[in-house]
């Protein structure tokens, strides 16, 4: 069965997995999801996904996947090359240590920002099923926490030329698809930051990560 | 190098990682960081650990790893047996799934809850070197999507054994951890929920659950 990737071109969270599939040069299906006009809260997308979010991606064996790192593996199995997730198994901890520390202090910072701010965001606080009301302390909150984030990341940076092993990994892409969402809410990081921005412009070098 | 697990004996989070290296059977020595007088927060295990969290595993090649997952990876690859992460490429993506699902919506509804009205966790609504107040909202944000939980997790039940895949794995592990830690906010699974009651009391009765 070929892979298809439900996805929103517009969206950061798919877009991590259109870099992965870029990166590995997976063949693959794409359906686009319209969140603007609340496509995945529809019966169609509900049956497909119950979770009602993107990415979710159908596998060669029908199952459909709706994490990003449990995508991430499945195509790291399916296809070796090039490694997302460096070269043993500490290298592949590390990577999914940062992985996920990226996602708990920045992608969850900046959508508390945007989804507890915009009011086309309202009562959609939270992505999922349930209807979830605005917080705006939760915005005020998530705009310290990015920015700590983003001083994490520098400090990390300092001597590195990827963020969690040797080579380009998972973590770089969801650190920059997180440090690239961060525009929405009109952060960045700042002149001085200038580990994180090198990374960040060698990153956006990569074909894949315009995919 | 000895693997050393940094644990607080009487918390969720580590508890998970003590029940991995319970039904791996790996050696190992523990150090335990009292979160009652905020240890976590000093310079000693700031230095091991700079996000001031449990747990946090040195492994072999004397690297600190600090999430979850991370951990359980790497003891997967130190160890096949039993396997935490099913039987092939699949599974293990989907042991990841519900994993991260289990995390999102459980584990953080209930640490919302706890967080954001214990007195006990004044400026201590999320955990890390910041300083974070509490969200009254949050708290009752946390118990309506705490909520929803088991009846997701009663729902994927219903004619499985287990959550992710046919074998017991690491997503049932995070999830017994998050239902029992359910009761310091005074929830539970309601009576009906039968198919998550049975699979909670089978879990609760593997010797690792104790450990």
């Amino acid at each position: 069965m070929t892979i298809t990737l439900y996805d929103c071109a517009t969206a950061p969270s798919p877009r991590r997995t259109r870099i992965l599939l870029a990166e590995k040069q997976i063949e693959h299906e794409v359906i686009q999801i319209d969140l603007a006009s609340k496509e995945q809260l529809g019966d169609h997308f509900r049956a497909i996904n119950p979770r009602c979010t993107v990415p979710a991606l159908r596998t060669e064996e029908g199952t459909v996947l709706a994490e990003n790192t449990a995508i991430a593996l499945y195509l790291e199995r399916l296809k070796a090359q090039p490694p997302l997730f460096g070269g043993d198994s500490l290298d592949e901890a590390l990577v999914i240590e940062w992985n996920a520390r990226v996602e708990s202090e920045g992608l969850h910072a900046v959508a508390d920002v945007l989804r507890n701010s915009s009011p086309r965001m309202k009562d959609r606080a939270l992505t999922g099923p349930l209807d979830i009301e605005q917080i705006p302390e939760l915005a005020a909150r998530g705009r310290k926490r990015l920015l700590h984030f983003f001083q994490v990341l520098d400090d990390r940076l300092h001597d590195r030329e990827f963020l969690a092993v040797d080579s380009f990994s998972f973590a770089d892409i969801t650190a920059f698809v997180v440090v690239d969402f961060a525009r929405w809410v009109k952060m960045k990081p700042s002149p001085e930051q200038t580990d994180l921005l090198r990374w960040f412009s060698a990153v956006n070098g990569r074909p894949s990560t315009n995919a």
